[in-house]
């Protein structure tokens, strides 16, 4: 079979740091091209931009898009109607209903459109998953703390409207629990810290519940210095479990189950690859529905401006 | 066929002004108890609580849910496991997420859930649907602006979070849009006002569109004195058409194609009635989602408090 020719959309440190190298370590999926404004990796054809790409550049098969999620939804469709199977960077756009016409439009052309979760395939999630299925989960803590000065150095986009603040990093807990969990979830209370010169959050808390009336407490900090937290603590009945290290380590009964290398992006590589050679969609938009509601039921407070640098 | 047997839980205004008259006016259906913590109606049944109602209460087949939205989701669970049939005011309830359990519920319990939109059953909007059902729509504008402290006295929860603020009225033309247009549409910016002293916008601009482009422009405004302005205007390939007085009034080429009596919830308890016969639910959560989209995308400005006595 011929590879899948890639063109990755958005050449910022997403596309550099994780998307380059598991293209380069995935079979069957070939990296053609790259469309950015302001960047370039040497030896790969280049666009200025989606539309130049498509008008002049390699023959492609699929996008990868990496741009702020601001602006991929026009990419989106860009792609879609000129038959490119499609991959979005998560989250998967600006808001929940601007996706589903995505579907629709891929449905029509035969495409794929995959809206990634990267954190899903950290190698402790699905062991995780199968783990729980045979228990009764009684409460559930998320703790996602981390420095934005140090994971997001100059993406002023991320508190811009529409960036989520520190729910860019907080939606792959909620991407991880809405997968190791089997009930669907809601929020029942949110309270949003937005920095008085910005218009997306720097931490959060949440309540979130199932129909059985789970208790779920989520913590999101954008600016933890020193030690770096990105753990799921779940009681169940047989005992504490704990998902640690956004989902590289399990730990069950005191007995370490996972410690596994990250290797996120080259699991999502292939599962695009799959998805690509059948065409069929994967689209689940509850992480991020979970956070459109945080915002819609959210009170609000304001705390002290941000700037970069500290 | 014996009556509905329906109970009203949460007595406020929208209760007293629309659901007992409406409910006398059906026929087929019967108010048989009110569950209020604060009032009761003089010759009806009452109970402080719906599960008071539920336990002690006389016999009833359905509730219709007029609490604040907040606290309707678990009414609603609570209702629907007694195997009672659910009418949600709008909006359905405080997220977007907390609904489909209860879409479960319902089918499980083989009782309907009807999310009502008032508005919908406007006498013009469904003649609007038909007239631009032949036609293209090149541009929409909302602009729903009225008084919070006439409609609105008294009703805190309304500024409270997931009370929506201005949204409340704002998503009753939203739920005419998504009824009157052909295409799913999404929310490309918005801009949120909130007063310093409550936790819900005061007023809103919003921008958007469907895969086609279509441009919609809404301002939605809480302080509106003076005339009150419940207004859709569109234009279209066979001229301007424009649904007014929320939808009560059509008018296109210069004719006045509907100027009718509203008697909106006369028919959202037909529809009930109908739904009832059949256990078939009807729940369309897209003016919902578009309202939270709009949180989630949305610039936040700090605006002066708001007092209710000006």
């Amino acid at each position: 079979m011929s590879p899948l020719r890639v063109a990755i959309v958005g050449f910022g440190k997403i596309a550099r740091d994780q998307h380059v190298p598991a293209i380069a370590a995935t079979e069957g999926v070939e990296l053609v091209a790259v469309a950015s404004r302001n960047a370039s990796l040497p030896g790969v054809p280049h666009a200025a931009t989606l539309d130049e790409l498509l008008r002049d550049g390699p023959e492609i098969d699929a996008v990868a898009l990496c741009t702020p999620p601001q602006v991929r939804h026009a990419q989106a469709a860009m792609a879609l109607a000129a038959s490119k199977h499609v991959m979005l960077e998560k989250p998967p756009g600006a808001t929940v209903a601007e996706i589903n016409p995505l579907v629709t439009a891929a449905r029509a052309a035969q495409r794929t459109l995959f809206a990634t979760w990267h954190s899903r395939f950290a190698p402790a999630v699905e062991p995780a998953r199968q783990l729980l299925a045979g228990r009764q989960v009684t409460s559930v803590k998320i703790t996602w703390k981390e420095d934005v000065r140090v994971w997001h150095p100059g993406q002023a986009w991320i508190f811009e409207p529409g960036g989520l603040g520190v729910f860019d990093p907080g939606i792959n807990a909620l991407s991880i629990l809405t997968r190791i969990l089997p009930q669907p979830l809601f929020v029942t209370s949110a309270d949003l810290a937005f920095p008085a010169n910005r218009d997306a959050p720097i931490a959060a808390n949440l309540a979130l519940s199932d129909v059985q009336g789970l208790q779920i407490s989520a913590e999101f900090d954008f600016l933890q210095t020193g030690p770096q937290s990105w753990d799921i603590d779940l009681d169940t009945d047989g005992g504490p479990v704990t998902l640690s290290m956004g989902g590289a380590r399990l730990r069950a009964g005191g007995i370490e189950l996972v410690d596994a290398a990250e290797a996120e992006y080259a699991g999502l590589y292939r599962r695009f690859s799959e998805l690509c050679a059948t065409g069929e969609a994967d689209v689940d938009l509850a992480p991020l529905q979970l956070v459109a509601d945080a915002f819609l039921l959210g009170r609000r407070r304001m705390v002290e401006p941000f700037e970069d640098e500290p």
